[in-house]
């Protein structure tokens, strides 16, 4: 999708100014047009905090009726194909577009409760949690109190539309959503980067754990891409596997048939979707360490 | 069951030493009255090492008579009921009586093939090995030539008959058979054990993991017993798996929802299944390492 | 010095209680006087406790006047042999009786700034700290208000009454006055205690660092006895040294005639006299690690 | 200086290549009158092969010849001012030219047990080593069989005249003769880097450390220059001091007044002088560790 500049955006007539960013607030122009005469701004992170600012600006009904106007997260709007297009496809993301029935039916419990106490819906941005992370988020936001949740709710349609905007204006100073996960193998045994160590990245879920990827080091013991490097990392915990016992075994070095360590899994959580988080490993054939570095 | 003593033995008819090492070396009498003329023994240790003397200045075709004579594994006998008592109940330990079809034919399989290489059946100490090492060591082993094999068959039926012995004699020098793995949790965040941390031990297999234990750790970071000390630790995979996220959030410091580290799994490999694993775990909320300790 | 028993004293008559006493606390009979109603007394713990008790029982113009009874630190009585014999030797051992004249000068200036402020003289258990240490501490201490000045004295004073008693009473329950500093040196590199490491121990001052020690490692990594174990360890920087370049040479690897570890030093604080310090070194010829163990 | 080109060098008349080369090779115009017929050279690293193919074509004699035409090391020739104008720079160094007596005594022994041995002087490249290393070199090739120790001059040689070809020619394929240290601080308490750390960087020799430079680190944990960065390092020990008391102590964290890590020493030494060193500290107020790293 071809994306419109900021320069463009700057120089439009209101009207169109307002069209140009339909669909990112959802049903929701006041949006756009409390932001069109302010212009120009002079990066794309100064029009969103412009755009976020005309929400927060609106007193508490109207934030709340904001809110309101969003869809349920897995819910009936979702099944019924009710829903903005941005929506839909973040969701589908997550694979709440594909619950079973038992999943379905814990999140309408959860999005009725939801409704029940605060008079809105739940709102989180999806792109930046795993699924078990948006469950825990939704049971444990549930004891807010309704100003906390308030603010969270719009909080959360600050990250979602900042993703939109990225996606949809380029120009100067745009807003930091990218994540990245990178790694690092020493051989502390022989005093070098370890070159030709496979791993694979998984998520783990409490249903299980699923591939993300898979990599060999270089020399340098780093991969040749960033591990994760996407708009942004999602919430939830990680576990990076690194077979060890393969790459010390032809190294030649004299170990135990079965090695101390064979399969060395290192098991982390992101908590910062923009954030980047390097995770190397110290290993020798009896040993290893690792650490959130920089 | 009452054990005899080492005492007892030395002073015994000879019939009767051989009678009370009788089901120690299945169906070959000929071990103990070899070394019944050779009494009195200071050890147990001395006396075994007797018994595997006797065997092994048998010739080539006698030592190969003498294995002969052992069941295979998981094989027919198993099956019929047709095992030395002892054999019967240490191939149950790694569940070798209650096989799928499947299991049952790769060992069958992988029993013919011993059988027609080397004329004998495949020996191994079942009680040194996890199952899925038991199986690395049978296809490993097929490999070898038949002179390596041979030894290699005496030096399981040692390790077999060294453990029935110190089970049935008791006495001075008993052959070191015990294994032992141990851990400690070091908080480097706040420069003192971790007490309080929740640890669970797993024996990993490709089928899947199994849970050996839990424990939590007391005032000086140690779990009050051994995570295991038996007769001895089987060669394999295990994962000790620390509940670090939660004793962090325990001790209140300011840490993020979704934690750096919260389940710490450590996998690692045992070789040496008399020797003593200790497997510290060494930890901030952004740091681990772990060492084969001592 | 043959001990008295903490029995003797509990049965003894109230004179010779407090004879036996005398010199524990200087120029002070009161204290014993007032403890001696309340015999028996289960442990030399809980009879130490009384003695401060009845101290701290005196209204603070008495408690300054019972401060005002101990001498200067390395003061005129020092130089002019005015001093109880018990304080002489505490004196001596921090080598507070051959100063410099300079040195003599900054203590004379610290001892009178100290008395002008609050009207008693500077109180440190010296045999808890090391020369930098006091000096430190007089600095600081000047900045305390009166109050909490008066607090911190007594309290040193408890250290050396609590020291003097366990010189002189034996008895069940005595006060932990013995700290405590070991080491163990792990070779990640081969999985086991590293053997014939050569290692000393230093005390760092700010004019320069004077040898403690010496000592090679057991085949546990271990050194035979504890690096420290006196009543009580210094407060002070220490350095430990270890051959670590002559280790990994003996064991023949193909490293650098520079090795890049060759003597690591290991530089750390002790601040609790009566505690544990286990300062151990995980090492390869290309890394090590260190941290307080337990 | 300005540097004559390799597009002009491989232009030039065979005389004036000559003599632009003159000083690189002490006293042997024979070697550039060798290399001369064979330009073009693509790369300044493939001149540097030729000038060297051409001392190492000649026979064993001329090629002691050759060598012998090089001052000792802190000898009489550079008492007498009577060396290459290079080899006085490079000597002035390492101070050779300002020994005391009894050092140059020292090196007098050891020229002279040098030139009795092998008929030659000592060459080694000082600019590649510190002084201690110098003379540790010297002592240990003492021991090297004549033809051993031939070659290894002429490497030395082969340093020497890369490091004065890199100054004297600029152009394409520059030999790697640079050398870099840097380090990085991991605060693993806080989980990010530690930003304003002062540290020092000293040469450990026998007789004494030499600040060498002083830096912080920056918000990344890093220094803003490399700590080293010459043409080369020098062989020998070296050691990193980090004030890890004082950034624990602004980060306001409850630590004891005498910290457990105060002044953090790594002592590492260097044996590639056209390396990549990186030294990481990561620390807590009670563990550090350290690694070669990349």
């Amino acid at each position: 999708m071809a994306r419109v500049t900021l320069n463009e955006l700057n120089a439009a007539f209101d009207a169109d100014f307002v069209l140009a960013l339909d669909g990112i607030y959802e049903h929701a122009p006041f949006v756009a047009e409390a932001a069109a005469p302010h212009r120009p701004y002079p990066t794309v992170a100064a029009l969103h905090e412009a755009l976020m600012g005309a929400v927060r600006a609106r007193s508490v009904e109207e934030r709340i009726a904001f809110v309101r106007n969003h869809p349920d997260l897995a819910g009936k709007a979702a099944r019924a194909g009710d829903m903005a297009p941005a929506s839909v496809s973040e969701q589908a993301g997550l694979g709440l577009d594909r619950l079973s029935d038992e999943e379905y039916t814990r999140f309408e419990r959860l999005n009725a409760a939801h409704r029940e106490r605060f008079g809105f819906p739940f709102i989180v941005c999806v792109r930046r949690l795993t699924r078990d992370a948006v469950l825990d988020a939704f049971e444990r936001r549930l004891a807010n109190d309704p100003a906390t949740e308030l603010a969270t709710a719009l909080d959360e349609i600050g990250y979602i539309t900042r993703l939109r905007l990225v996606e949809k204006v380029d120009g100067p100073g745009l807003p930091q959503v990218f994540g990245r996960l990178s790694t690092h193998v020493l051989d502390t045994h022989r005093g070098g980067p370890a070159e030709g160590v496979r791993l694979a990245l998984y998520q783990v879920a409490r249903s299980g754990r699923t591939k993300l990827g898979e990599a060999v080091t270089n020399a340098d013991g780093r991969t040749d891409t960033p591990l994760l490097s996407s708009a942004p990392l999602r919430i939830g915990v990680y576990e990076l596997v690194f077979e060890v016992g393969d790459y010390f075994a032809r190294r030649g070095l004299d170990l135990p048939g079965q090695p101390f360590l064979g399969e060395v899994p290192l098991r982390f959580g992101i908590s910062e979707p923009e954030g980047h988080y390097h995770v190397p490993l110290l290993v020798t054939p009896w040993s290893f360490s690792t650490y959130r570095g920089s």
